[in-house]
């Protein structure tokens, strides 16, 4: 054909073949289940909406990073590059038929036009949970909980769910006079990990235009460290003079008190963490893997006075985070947290005869009826070629029919793993693929 | 604020409130497992393409209907409007990598420009299954097991899917000498159901071209019924000049021998369905709800000859379906086979005083330690004002702690229901609440 066309996929985008989309098919499975097991329930929003609305209160970055494009209707349309704007403009437009506290999750694809230099994709999976309609630290507290728990569920053994409140940095600069917004304060305050306390106290007043006493304090309190409560009683002599400050030191000994009473043992007050320059308003949260500290945060959230300002009047409070689909994905492979390799269907039958095809459906609805999973190869190939199809795809059994074992109503049944192989009645097929499966003992 | 912008989505577009992306959830559930029993493993590919991969083989309409624009790279992209062309696409590009067979399932986003006036949608969600590189009618028999037990597991207790094979027609018009492409006969035949015979025939002489002998013919064929030996017996003589009409019949007798073998009771052979103009050449399936005739195949397919000449010389036989997710999923609500009015977690645990909010957390987290979903309430709003919340929400239980429970270590677990109320020791909180949950009898 003269006119084949080269296939290809745009840059930033990519194709997952069967054994990653398996693996993401499965964190995205457990996140489900525990957001619904805390009330959550799922909601679908359009991937394409008005520029007007996903810009609503767009940054400049945002706006940049569009695939925005005028539809054939003529209308100013882009793709959605978070789940956060598409949310705030579903609770304002459906909020009468909602109905609040709305706890809602939200798996679904984004796209934004970054730089793929720096090993970033176009197009990536988002999870986000929220909790709208209430300013209850006890909401603050099931977030916390379900990042536990949706952690703990997916394997992982070690992991820390950094706590702060933005109220206590803020009141600490009401107390210092210094002029808020607090943007380059909290950005300063961001790299304190990766250029170190000098550095940090240098650009508070180079850039953020602070008192080299003013930044000290600034630094005392993000370098606090301590039990919890050690902490807290530091905070609160701190920002004593601050009624903000106060209440964000009472939001987080409810917070903390509450965290205990749950039994979600990962959290963890860290004041240096500041997550989100402008959005959150409260309680923020990191989770850090421990033994996988340098990918970053992996679920990161927080609470927020006003979701949907910029599309109602109605003042919607609330509390969610987010994970990183696809930072936990790599974090999983490299933990060995999932054998995805695995076949989807650990058992394959064997073809031995074209001419018995119907004879092999019949073996291979028998094992399914008997709950196994089953592929059956289609073509009647040479034994040694479907065995080495299985072994790439990982089954765990062969099961194979040939003459002889038509004739006497008996199967092999192969353990792919030992290589040894098992001739029984075909009524006990099943039972021995199920033996294998389960790793139990063999037959004597 | 003065800049408020209207919250509202795109013509065609849609939310899904949380009842019915609970359903689709629910719907697409089921699928991915039913695709994995066998041995279907999951694919994820971009929504955005290049346009002359979409288009690769594209007929105009496909064009007119595209969501199309220049990207800030200056490339010519575009949003997928199946999943068939970058299942192409895909394989064409993974070939070595995927090896052969190769089965894949994809639930994905499509997106289509169509006229919403007749009720369609822009946005879509479409689950598809395909067995690719094997001619083996064994493969046709398994696509019709999984629609069988996809359709069972749905709840549908009444469906048929409807098998045919274009070589026999094919064979037919090669005897009766029409010339080939056969789309305009297609096209007519399709009408059959809606105008009758006598419409068909006149459109088959003036559209077609056909002679009245000609269109005779072809609607003693397509109008053959009977049982499925009886019809295979028919069409066995009226094709016997023609290779490929009886390669066509040959190709029937061993599927519905391997379908029965397999215990697929469901397949019909109907000669009447044709199932797509040009892309199908052996086997084609359309499936019904008996009870729904009017809504038209919920899930079609049918095998084809080469998947991906567009980008690859290797020839790629296949055969495969997709599920009418939407046109399921209303299905699925007409005939009320899904209770979606029902809460993500069925107990909600009511916040009596806020002062205990860490004491409420306790509670919810032991419930949920003893295996149950469980959302809590997180403000202390009237008691009133949380059962209504309750109701409208689909919860099944209520659990009251109020002042005097905290004394005696108690709570109240309502049956909402019912409306019964029962106080337990706060211990026995998660039996009782399991006990109305599985229905068991109440306690003496």
């Amino acid at each position: 054909m003269a006119d084949r066309v080269r296939p290809r996929t745009l840059k930033g985008f990519r194709d997952l073949l069967p054994s990653a989309a398996v693996a993401r098919e499965h964190l995205v499975d457990v996140a489900r289940s525990v957001f619904r097991r805390y009330g959550f329930g799922p909601i679908e929003t359009p991937a394409l909406e008005y520029t007007d609305i996903l810009l609503g209160k767009g940054s400049d970055e945002a706006d940049r990073q569009l695939y925005r494009f005028e539809d054939a209707g003529g209308r100013d349309v882009a793709l959605r590059f978070d789940l956060t704007v598409p949310l705030a403009r579903y609770v304002a437009e459906h909020e009468h038929e909602l109905g609040m506290p709305f706890k809602r999750y939200h798996v679904g694809t984004v796209w934004r036009g970054e730089n793929t230099q720096r090993g970033r994709y176009r197009e990536f999976l988002q999870a986000d949970f929220d909790t709208i309609g209430t300013e209850s630290v006890v909401a603050d507290v099931e977030t916390a909980a379900v990042i536990d728990e949706l952690f703990s569920s997916l394997g992982f053994e070690r992991f820390t769910i950094k706590v702060n409140n933005r109220k206590v940095l803020n009141g600490l600069l009401e107390r210092l006079d210094v002029a808020r917004p607090s943007t380059t304060v909290l950005r300063a305050l961001d790299k304190l990990p990766k250029i170190g306390a000098q550095a940090v106290s240098a650009e508070l007043v180079d850039v953020a235009g602070l008192t080299a006493g003013q930044a000290a304090e600034i630094l005392t309190f993000a370098e606090m460290a301590g039990s919890t409560g050690d902490v807290l009683a530091g905070l609160e002599r701190l920002v004593a003079s601050s009624a903000t400050g106060r209440s964000g030191v009472d939001e987080l000994v409810r917070f903390f008190d509450g965290a205990a009473a749950g039994g979600v043992a990962s959290v963890e007050l860290d004041v240096a963490i500041a997550r989100g320059l402008d959005y959150y308003t409260g309680t923020v949260f990191e989770t850090y893997l421990d033994d996988l500290p340098d990918i970053g945060s992996c679920c990161s959230g927080g609470r927020y006075d006003d979701l949907a300002g910029v599309y109602t009047k109605s003042r919607l409070p609330g509390v969610g985070a987010s994970l990183g689909v696809d930072r936990l994905l790599a974090a999983i492979a490299e933990l060995g947290l999932l054998d995805s390799a695995a076949a989807v269907s650990p058992v394959l039958v064997a073809m031995f005869d074209a001419d018995r095809g119907s004879d092999h459906i019949a073996v291979a609805a028998e094992l399914r009826r008997a709950g196994l999973s089953v592929e059956l190869y289609p073509d009647a190939r040479k034994l040694s070629a479907q065995l080495r199809y299985a072994d790439q795809r990982g089954h765990r059994v062969a099961v194979i029919i040939g003459p002889d074992e038509w004739e006497t109503a008996t199967g092999q049944v192969k353990d792919l793993v030992t290589g040894a192989s098992t001739r029984v009645a075909r009524a006990a097929l099943a039972g021995e693929c199920l033996r294998i499966l389960s790793g139990g003992p063999a037959p004597t």
